[in-house]
């Protein structure tokens, strides 16, 4: 996502610097910016960072690492902070920056590697008013919509938690209701033509569905992504004293997919969970 | 539900009677149509029969029982099974209907008792051809959307069952997702801004979310139709040997709002058995 993401600056007119551990995402990166450098020069000239990585852990190296950023930044310069974290963590990071005056933005995104290229991602953002006008051009550049969200540090964290766990949860069980059709007769393909039209339907069953009636899994979002995200949202859960059965059913799914290898494969292949205890055989990709 | 289509049809032009062991909804019928009567001078002359009651127990005494219909209709006529019941129990009405020469369509109904009303009803329905034909004028004048799933009774009733468990399960983890929002600071009308423009919306979310915002559990679809759809789902299930989690889980939620005394309200104060265990205090509605 942060490669689409850089590539959206790019096309918005904006100088863009990108910095990744994976070499081919940075290869692709050169190769449309002309652009590379080094970090120890570059961070002090930084108006904007996005951070866009994995979570709570890659954040914090990133931000205050042996190579972290913060400490390099200038004053009035504003970290964009995008991982899925915890909103405590968010709050820890922007007290960090504070201390170094620089402006921090919890902005959490939602898409996919696609709308991340295309400039159209949803971002759900909270911070002080001055954090949100240091931000402008590059929130402008990714995004299709921003929903400002107050100005704590947390909200946004909080509600991509929210959102998270209803997106989860939705796959898992677009996942449980296919495969018990099948069981009954309905092909996957019969249900991708009626569910969506019912009250049964959600954005998640219409965007992944297909994945599977196809036998494309092509990772466009991971298995991987959700023991970590549902794992984010039981952590703070568990913090408030509050009690998520159904994200904790949904999360022993993911779980028992990446432990049957299918971490790297889209996250449709939930199903694969529910046809291998089943013995249902799902459909076949063109390359199978 | 059945009072709502029974108006749709008299508004289509044809003559409907109805019969309702519940007195005021007779009443209620009996003022629009000015038609009453009785079933044992009626039913040999019903082109038509739509069985619109809770379950299968009813709708078996309804077809079957001391006063049952299939051994009085004329052959030639068809049966509309619209009650949610398992593939099973559809096919074994269907063939007791055959036995007699009678039609028999497996047409379960989606869409609540508004859209009944208005004649704008999902009908996910299966049978033989001619049960097609012969129920065509009430199918057109209730239903929006007929899904024509073949000529096995059983097939309808299938993916009526499908449906119910995404239903019921988007229900409860909205419930859950809002609620534990709650904790985070994430207030039921922030929710209700964001989510159904993320990709954690659900049809459920979007139509049931605002009876929380608003604090309004007037019984549209009420909390005692869960513990029996996802029951006939999970019973379904069980004989396929089919494990389905997360359907469970939502049952469970749907299970203690019941035994709190919830059942009669709309099945959003699912909401309150989280906020119960959660000790958070839901939006009141006007007269609370």
């Amino acid at each position: 996502m942060g490669l689409g993401m850089a590539n959206s600056i790019l096309k918005a007119g904006h100088t863009a610097h990108g910095f990744d551990i994976n070499a081919p995402q940075m290869a692709q990166f050169n190769a449309l910016s002309g652009s590379s450098g080094d970090l120890d020069d570059i961070a002090p000239r930084l108006d904007i960072a996005m951070i866009v990585v994995l979570n709570a852990a890659q954040t914090k190296s990133v931000l205050l690492g042996p190579q972290g950023i913060i400490p390099r930044m200038r004053k009035g310069s504003v970290i964009i902070g995008c991982a899925t974290v915890s909103p405590d963590f968010a709050r820890e990071m922007a007290e960090e920056a504070t201390a170094y005056g620089i402006h921090y933005l919890d902005a959490p995104i939602s898409g996919g590697s696609i709308k991340a290229a295309s400039g159209e991602l949803s971002i759900m953002a909270s911070g002080r008013p001055e954090a949100f006008v240091a931000a402008k051009s590059a929130l402008t550049a990714t995004a299709q919509k921003v929903f400002e969200l107050g100005d704590q540090v947390g909200a946004g964290s909080a509600m991509k938690a929210v959102n998270q766990l209803l997106a989860g949860v939705h796959i898992a069980t677009m996942a449980e209701a296919m495969t018990f059709g099948m069981t009954q007769g309905v092909s996957p393909q019969q249900f991708m033509e009626v569910i969506p039209s019912c009250a049964g339907s959600s954005w998640m069953l219409e965007n992944r569905g297909p994945h599977i009636v196809s036998g494309d899994y092509t990772p466009h979002s991971s298995i991987n992504i959700w023991p970590k995200d549902l794992g984010i949202v039981l952590d703070i859960a568990k913090s408030a004293d509050f009690s998520a059965p159904i994200t904790s059913a949904a999360l022993q799914q993911f779980l028992t997919a990446a432990e049957a290898g299918l971490g790297q494969e889209d996250d449709a292949a939930v199903a694969k969970v529910y046809a291998q205890a089943a013995g249902l055989n799902l459909p076949k990709g063109a390359e199978s």
